[in-house]
């Protein structure tokens, strides 16, 4: 019986937050940390660098592949950036989560209410500081961005955080380690969620209904 | 500053599950293992039992004042057994959940859709064995009741199993001990989702229009 929390279908992560809210070290952090954890592969249109193998960084491909896939609804999301396209493979997702993965996706909100619609069962999280100077200070402390640069992240996070309620859980990312902790936890606790225990609880209706006859004899 | 989980508002636990599972149990252990948690004081018309204390096991009380109570609002949930009102006071409630405390509601599922409805943050928590057969198993290892009650309870918890998606997380109660650190786990996981951290929200939202104002000049 495969009826415990651990042992069954794998769980769609999703994960956006502010521009200098840590998500890439906290998402580092995780796998390296919890077994169960996996980055999903995009498929793009982008050239290979030196250094980067097909089915690793990236599944990579032609234009006129990626149309297709775009056609047959065999990307759960996608977007073209500078020339090149960029998306998710369903069929690489499923495998993975039928596999047992947590299979992670580091988006934006858009991006992230397109899975929600395919896969109600996908955890939305956002990552953020615990507040808006802290925010400021991180994009300042990188020394790569002009105070213009950094005042204009600072209105698209203004923007992007009125899309907080959409997402499941608010991750405050102010120690790094006690956040990656937390986001383990709430993995956790999403395999409680009725979306996502549909198995136990289809077979444990049966085995009551079995006995329910049993008592009306 | 109050902004981490932890230091805030309380929050409201509803847990309901099937005659059986191992409810009573699972919440007094989650009250003496964690400081937090306190059960909910119940308003009765029945009268006091030796040794029980007015404001502990019950705030006891009358006829008279116990409709008074139901017409002013003043109760998010009432029922009444053997000739008795029971309720949950919503002053009670309102002032420990202010306090910080965690305060758990043993209920059914009739109340606890009630209770979601007029206190939409709260948490609904379903508690069930891992499968019928263990549930029968523990109904029958009581040793009160005849086959035939026992199967009557079966046939109630299968009415009761067709409430299961309206719950936030299901418990399955195997390791009394897991069961505790899982619902404490599940309560540590509710206070991130954005229906519980409407004041971070706001706050970050509110230091972050002041921010992009700069950017926009």
């Amino acid at each position: 019986m495969n009826r415990y929390p651990g042992k069954e279908k794998g769980i769609l992560i999703v994960i956006s937050g502010f521009s200098g809210a840590g998500k890439g070290t906290l998402v580092k952090s995780l796998i390296s940390r919890y077994g169960n954890y996996a980055l999903s592969v995009s498929m793009t249109t982008r050239n290979p660098r030196p250094g980067e193998t097909d089915g690793v960084e990236y599944f990579f491909t032609d234009r006129e592949n990626f149309e297709k896939t775009i056609a047959e609804g065999g990307l759960v999301e996608y977007a073209e950036y500078c020339g090149n396209y960029y998306g998710t493979p369903k069929a690489y997702v499923d495998s993975k989560l039928a596999e047992g993965k947590d299979i992670i996706l580091e988006i934006e909100i858009q991006g992230a209410l397109k899975i929600k619609k395919q896969f109600p069962d996908s955890l939305l999280l956002f990552v953020t500081p615990p507040d808006a100077d802290t925010l400021k200070n991180r994009l300042t402390g990188r020394g790569t961005e002009t105070e213009d640069v950094i005042l204009k992240r600072m209105a698209r996070a203004q923007e992007e955080s009125e899309g907080i309620e959409a997402y499941d859980y608010i991750v405050v990312n102010d120690n790094l380690d006690e956040c990656v902790d937390e986001v383990h936890e709430l993995v956790s606790a999403a395999r409680r969620s009725p979306v996502r225990r549909q198995d136990f609880i289809k077979e444990i209706r049966e085995e009551l209904l079995t006995y329910a006859k049993g008592a009306q004899k």
